[in-house]
């Protein structure tokens, strides 16, 4: 569908996921994706050409739908002719038509099975279910990878792609066990070389260890975030029973950019998933594909060994 | 290791899993566990010597180690001779090396990486790694079977058994392609004929649907339940930032044999995975383990044809 070597996608992430991570993915056989949630519509039209000049394979755009400024994105995709688009956090039915009216192939990233039944009625090319264990915005319903793939898979039959604890080879043919035709990965793309991110936010990623994030803002928008100071006051307020104002009040402005970006990992938003305890090194994109397709080889080789 | 046919073990669960359940399960290929969780010592002498009738496959018993009768329960399972034991919710240092000494294979059940290796210093057979999406008590940590069972595996070379999400052949195709050697499935079993759980209870298991349980009681010990007024009251009062004092009032005592057992599915606790949206008939433990061996082979059939 989208013309790649491998169903392996890069998850659109806000302030890791410009260009150069985009085109690198790409170059390495998957599909890279500019992720246009932190970007103004000028900045994005400047990855998307600057993605152009960089590989001649498939990219596409993540939009994440709950920004004021999605009809002017929308219009930069359809004038830089971008051939695919991943919507999240809203509403498919809105633009899908547009798009693919206009040749672009639209995926919509769901977390349940509501908006993934919501997705397919808005006709949408793909849907990617991403669980509990993802980075970032998630849903209030907690389901998990696990769970959410065989789920999504009985009830539709629109291409399906996975999200959430995916970092490695045995864990996309895990998901592709599950019913997945491709797997969406985003944290062990957010700490790569090409990634935009600050490299404190990489290396955070890096030394992360099993229970280092967890699920807050569930009176908002559920997110999923690295533990350090900014997370605690966070979670020491929803503990005490916090009001969503109180809770918008912690969050402020700008937490993302300050943390992912401009790299104070202490006071600033690290979105991340579960999976950053398997990351234990900074990695190309290359060498993060190579490991990817030689591990699900050697698990697929592995697996022909075991019965039931 | 346990001398059985399929590495399929049925969890241990309180007020579903006496010896009916255990025997049924064992004679079906798989390794039935007796849940001594809600029984007095006497009880269980009872249910071991009943499912020494039943079956003469190998079984285990499931203590959860957390109650005050754990010694007169270990004294109850070596006077019976019970060759396998898995522990969970406590310390396995205290009893594995005498368990072990008196002939007994033991497992220990975890939910994150510090436990897990803790269940090695204590030198256990074989550790069951349990992820978020599983129902009942749980950890702290969240961590998902996705990421849980490549986390483990990585650090321990202790045989590997996966729990959380699983009711199905896929899911444990995909569970042993993360590293896991054997299942431990909960759910599906607790829903099943020979289980002596209400039929209310399994009906409601069988009506659940995806987002129908969440993980609440974080402040005391993790469970996750299934969504009916007993837990609204525990969520609403969680979300006003409600005290482990005043949690433990609303929690009272016995709530889980009034919804689990005796049928008050309003007000009883009601205990199961997030895997129960993916359970849609009441079958009996034959029909479930024949579905999870096909639905294995298919699922390995399937792969062979799906390359990165």
């Amino acid at each position: 569908m989208f013309n790649i070597q491998y169903p392996v996608i890069q998850g659109g992430m806000i302030w890791c996921s410009g260009w150069e991570l985009a085109s690198a993915v790409s170059n390495s056989g998957g599909l890279g994706l500019i992720g246009a949630g932190s970007m103004y519509p000028d900045v994005l039209r400047h990855h998307i050409k600057k993605c152009k000049k960089a590989t001649s394979k498939p990219f596409g755009v993540n939009i994440p739908l709950l920004y004021p400024q999605t009809d002017e994105i929308i219009k930069v995709i359809i004038e830089e002719k971008v051939k695919v688009v991943f919507t999240s956090a809203g509403n498919p039915k809105k633009y899908t038509s547009f798009l693919k009216e206009n040749g672009v192939i639209v995926a919509h990233v769901v977390a349940n099975k509501k908006f993934a039944l919501k997705a397919v009625e808005a006709n949408v090319d793909a849907i990617v279910a991403e669980g509990f264990e993802a980075g970032g915005h998630n849903g209030f319903e907690e389901t998990t990878t696990m769970v959410l793939i065989p789920v999504i898979k009985e009830i539709i039959e629109t291409p399906l792609i996975a999200a959430g604890g995916i970092g490695s080879g045995k864990a996309a043919y895990a998901a592709m066990a599950l019913g997945a035709e491709g797997v969406q990965m985003g944290s062990i793309f957010a700490a790569s070389l090409e990634s935009s991110a600050n490299l404190s936010f990489k290396n955070k990623i890096i030394e992360a260890d099993e229970g280092d994030t967890s699920l807050v803002m569930k009176k908002i928008v559920p997110v999923r975030l690295l533990h350090n100071s900014f997370y605690k006051k966070i979670a020491d307020a929803e503990s005490k029973g916090a009001s969503k104002e109180e809770l918008l009040d912690i969050l402020g402005r700008a937490k993302a950019k300050l943390g992912m970006f401009e790299g104070d990992v202490d006071e600033g938003e690290l979105e991340v998933g579960q999976v950053s305890s398997l990351i234990h090194e900074l990695k190309s994109v290359s060498e993060i594909m190579n490991d990817v397709v030689n591990d699900f080889n050697l698990t697929a080789t592995k697996m022909l060994s075991i019965k039931l």
